[in-house]
């Protein structure tokens, strides 16, 4: 007895050693990792990025008691391809979460797209999971329709959510409601019994049965180390808060919403808190793309950057970013280096010890850990490059505070005319195109430092304009001399309405089978 | 000694039951009052605004130990009418800092304006001076050339600075560089000798100068309650910044301006601390206006609002407002009450108990008090309603979330075309209009808490439009008739080269007087 208290307190003396001293490696056990991926929230949604309404204050507490990016960027403007790039490392050009049935283009898993996330893409979850990690996917995933993307076969122990995102409702007869999962049965459908949304008033329970699920998750799970992805799509439209957040935000019911995650945030917090995880849980809290400018009053804030969502200005792809693990990570660090999601699945192979089963393949981050930690002298860290892509097309690039845009488009006539415009009260001459618009011999030139909103071009026939200019070239082509045997093959140009979850494992237990309809594969049509 | 003792016990004792009770009043002497007062410094520009750069650590402590308003308003958008509205709680349209040779047309107090701030306005300086203040102006007066409106002859018993801006260099031959005071003294003029700025490399130790003589005033006023203006002009062009932050800034020049400023609020309230006088001393940050737009990369952030200076939309009046008094105003304190710079008015009456001599005069703001102390059940703040002018023209007004908009006009071409555009980057179809555009028939409706940014109009089809723009009709109204008897007389309308500073009182002293010319009076040309 009194030796095996002994061994305790060497034990609890090489953990805290490893804490203090912010290596994490020398931590006796492999720290928790959530990250809190938030759907079409903005960059200046948070009360913490300045938001007028202020009214997030648990994420704001991450950022007080972390480290916030100023300059934190989504792998893409749009949902399953920014997904793709945090759960593998990689740009969608990449591991093909695009179209090329028209040259920059956008896309994304609708029910009926029939690829998906191939099995030889590794996943940060499959890493984790290999050094014994416990991983569950909450809510959102959407990087898939096959079978090898579905997340209990990209890493994941544990899976409670959809595939796609929660639109609708739909007849039920030509297109079935979005199916739920827990892990791989189906167990309901949006619209339907628990999965309730009433678009009338705006409430729904999802952000609170994600919430539960996620704390149910580290309860079960305060002795193993485990990876929570809690991907909660409250924010994306048809929007829906709980019962008791309607009509208090200032925000209207955008605002609700935002405050129902926070809320949600918190409970997870306060979890680790009260489980004393938190001084072994690396949390990271971010966005797959900036807000959907084009829903108008149903859509989040970019704060002062140019359009939004589906676009390459800053708006499409500047994000929140924060870095949360008390007594680890430096306590209200600013930090303003450019950073990406993709930088994620490095920081976290560089938190465990990780690594990549093939190091020949790409990786498009880099590990942000040397900023986090207490910086030694000698921590270098590669200025990062941010790419914006929009299809197959290199729209932009940002090196330093520079950005050149050597193709500019806010949307096509017909995705303006049915949704709204993602500039709107926006507008910069033959820049924000109504149509693909090509800059090459011209690239748009900004400096994102003095101009943030891309408001004033730099004139080509500045000696400034020419350097920087020069830089970025390079840095483009040598981006795309990368790129050469690792173009991903497209996987969002087949749809099929016979591949809808018409009757998914597991839709019998529940009586919710429906007819399947046959199957009719055609080019998708992409028309933003 | 004994006995002594006892008694500074006692009177410790009496100064912390003041302090904590929260009401100023109760406190053994009259607080000092510090008001920290920006130049075209934008909303968007702290870095507790949600600044991408996040340069200003000094302003940033002062939110986070204060109260940081997100709805703070100037009292009009451009500089003097702005002043003039703090410095005694009146819209512009009363104390008569307004042209209206044209309607809806701005102006300010360029030097060959002859007009000023009337003797029977009563500032805020005069009320404090009768209770036994010293107060002191330092940095940008810019509310009148007469001699009634010197800030000696309207309360401050002390001045060290300029009645215009620091506009130039001038020829000296058709016009004299604009002078500085100090008191009733010329001491020098702008870009010659100490008040040097230099426009090739941007350095002008105007900041350093106005912070140094803050310093030193405070420190020879420990003794006696003390108001000081520190309206440090840096962020107004021409730019300039001391030496050692040129170069430092993400953001450019204008960046460096900032990080100056923000050193120069460090020393302030370094200075307070050591003096120990911080736990008496209420300090209020804020702005004449929004970022000068037009003046493109040299102007500052108007976060994600509607254009910026000159103009009526948001970004034209949204400024920064953070309350700091330690131990008195609670601790990091989010206060979404619209408010205005005329409220610090009746706020700073309220701290100290004072009254106005003449209590019919109509006031145009109210004591934030109530807000910012521990709030007693019974709190009750009158909703504000903000009213956005162009000169003598009522272009918007603002109740609740609800801002009506009933003209519009972005600049004249001309101003268009000398300068800039106070809209670059942003655009709403016949909103952001070249041109003054009358809509009373059907004004432009937005709701600031779900749009900030005015580019969603509610739709006037709409039950919501009917009845909130009738709220407003109403307030409009009511404002309009409390004008009655109460309209300034216009001191914008006549210029008159002759009374430039060619040779101030003191000129002999410092060998600086220039030979005087002519008197030739004619209406000023007002043209934005």
């Amino acid at each position: 007895m009194h030796r095996d208290r002994y061994r305790l307190l060497i034990l609890l003396g090489v953990m805290f050693v490893g804490l203090v001293s912010g290596n994490p490696k020398k931590t006796s056990r492999n720290p928790n990792i959530i990250i809190l991926f938030m759907d079409d929230m903005g960059w200046g949604d948070p009360g913490c990025y300045g938001n007028e309404a202020q009214e997030t204050p648990n994420i704001d507490r991450l950022a007080e008691q972390g480290a916030l990016f100023t300059d934190f960027y989504s792998a893409y403007p749009m949902c399953s391809p920014s997904r793709a790039g945090l759960m593998t490392g990689r740009l969608p050009i990449r591991t093909g979460i695009y179209t090329n049935t028209h040259f920059g283009r956008n896309s994304v898993f609708f029910p009926n797209v029939t690829g998906g996330l191939k099995a030889e893409e590794e996943t940060i979850a499959e890493i984790l999971a290999a050094r014994g990690y416990r991983n569950k996917a909450i809510g959102k995933w959407h990087i898939g329709n096959t079978e090898e993307s579905h997340p209990m076969n990209q890493g994941f122990h544990e899976f409670f959510g959809s595939n796609g995102n929660h639109l609708g409702p739909h007849d039920n007869i030509n297109t079935p409601n979005v199916e739920v999962f827990r892990d791989r049965d189906m167990v309901g459908r949006y619209f339907e019994r628990e999965f309730f949304m009433n678009l009338e008033t705006g409430e729904s329970n999802l952000t609170r049965l994600w919430t539960e699920d996620a704390i149910k998750f580290i309860e079960r799970n305060q002795d193993v180390p485990f990876f929570l992805y809690w991907a909660a799509d409250g924010t994306h439209t048809p929007l829906g808060a709980a019962k008791e957040f309607l009509g208090t935000s200032q925000r209207g019911l955008y605002g609700d919403v935002v405050r129902d995650l926070d809320y949600g945030v918190g409970q997870i917090i306060a979890k680790l808190k009260e489980l004393k995880l938190h001084r072994n849980t690396f949390v990271f809290f971010s966005s797959d793309n900036g807000p959907a400018g084009y829903q108008g009053l149903e859509s989040g804030s970019a704060g002062p950057f140019m359009c939004s969502k589906i676009t390459t200005f800053e708006g499409g792809m500047r994000v929140p970013g924060i870095a949360w693990w008390p007594g680890v990570i430096k306590r209200g660090q600013i930090e303003k280096e450019p950073a990406t999601v993709m930088d994620l699945f490095n920081t976290i192979l560089d938190i465990t010890g990780s690594e990549v089963s093939n190091p020949e393949r790409p990786l498009d981050g880099q590990s942000l850990w040397p900023l986090l930690i207490d910086k030694p002298k000698d921590a270098t860290l590669k200025k990062n490059t941010i790419f914006y892509y929009r299809g197959d097309g290199l729209f932009a690039v940002r090196v330093g505070d520079y950005k050149a845009h050597y193709w500019t488009w806010t949307l096509g006539e017909r995705f303006k005319n049915i949704y709204g415009d993602p500039c709107s009260g926006q507008y910069l001459e033959n820049f924000t195109t109504d149509t693909l618009t090509d800059h090459n011999d011209e690239p748009f030139l900004f400096h994102l430092g003095r101009d943030p909103g891309e408001s004033y071009p730099i004139k080509p026939s500045t000696q400034e304009y020419q350097e920087q200019l020069a830089i970025i070239n390079k840095a483009r082509d040598q981006h795309v001399q990368s790129l050469i045997g690792d173009i991903g093959e497209p996987q969002l140009n087949i749809c099929d309405n016979g591949i809808l979850g018409w009757s998914p494992h597991g839709c019998e237990k529940i009586d919710m089978c429906l007819p399947p309809i046959e199957h009719n594969p055609m080019p998708c049509r992409w028309f933003f």
